[in-house]
């Protein structure tokens, strides 16, 4: 399987599927329904039935034509994909509110996203503890990242500060930033950026509070 | 137009259109760009084109057959369908940390989500302020919602009381809850709840990392 070759908007959409199965999932639908169909995911998902199919025919054959997929077997799969069934070490820059939360975040460590270490530039700070995690120096990020080999790094500075924090842990090796800063990083095209957004989440609510 | 007849995937699809359209012009690229086809919107969202044109179309004739849309416009149109051209008052269900930092949270104010009030139970935050926001006592939410006109509810309370400040919020008249709780409410039918999982974000990332 040549996985470089996918195109990105294909794994936006098996992300999209993804969610959509859980969901299922989570809600104890899946006990009931074994199969799902490519329709049923397009109806849940707004994605055409005939992309889905199209979408999961790159990782080879799945379900059966005419049948649909089996709901956790495709899950599963799906996870496997996307880089979901393992382990992710994960560092936070910004031991204020926001990053204090996410330390105690529980979907995080549920997913596979472990916590190991926090940041900040306030000696009030430094060396104290998030719950059993620990807030280092900011001077000591390169290095921590390197030490620990952390994939992933939460970006929760302020604004003014974001550019270089980002800088910090791309020089120590990572590869993946979640950003909550409200700013654009200028970063080598390697580098995987998601800038968060919390007021997206309001959307699907305001259209029906408008009707 | 009969707004209420629009399929509910429909909207979820707006929301994605609107998202995409608000990331062009904050990239800049907006102002080279006056028109966008529904392909590059396709491209980008990973929605099939002709649904686009289709989903548009309830609302009208937004743009030119082989032209396409006229982006600054047909974002205007977007976010008043979507409810988010307008103010829409929040209250706050919880004062820990995530609270505070969603009290703070710049990204709300800037779409129009102006937060009204934050709640608790905890009798050693009620009456400090966070930011400029008042903790108030958790047993006045229903009052509070009912005097002052509020729309959404946010609900960041641990996940063993999120059911009865849920049903608060409904008892003072909300009609839409963000809820970050691990839980699933058993709430009236026509209340909106969307529940948010902030491990979704890191999705797009650990498909990269895993090639």
């Amino acid at each position: 399987m040549k996985k470089k070759s996918i195109p990105s908007i294909t794994i936006n959409r098996l992300s999209i599927y993804h969610r959509c199965l859980e969901k299922i999932l989570e809600t104890g639908k899946g006990k009931e329904l074994e199969i799902i169909s490519s329709f049923e995911i397009a109806e849940i998902t707004g994605v055409n039935s005939a992309q889905i199919r199209k979408d999961l025919a790159y990782f080879g054959e799945f379900g059966k034509r005419g049948l649909g997929y089996p709901l956790i077997d495709l899950n599963r799969e799906l996870k496997k994909i996307l880089g979901l069934d393992k382990e992710w070490s994960i560092i936070i820059a910004g031991a204020g509110n926001l990053g204090k939360a996410l330390v105690n975040y529980k979907g995080f460590q549920k997913r596979g996203f472990i916590i190991k270490g926090i940041f900040d530039n306030n000696p009030s700070k430094i060396g104290k503890k998030i719950g059993h995690i620990f807030i280092h120096d900011i001077k000591k990020i390169e290095k921590f990242i390197q030490a620990e080999n952390i994939n992933i790094g939460i970006l929760v500075v302020p604004a003014d500060s974001a550019q270089e924090v980002a800088d910090k842990m791309v020089a120590g090796g990572i590869k993946a930033i979640l950003n909550f800063a409200p700013v654009h990083f200028i970063l080598p095209p390697e580098i995987k950026v998601h800038n968060v957004d919390l007021s997206i989440e309001f959307e699907g609510l305001t259209y029906y509070l408008n009707l």
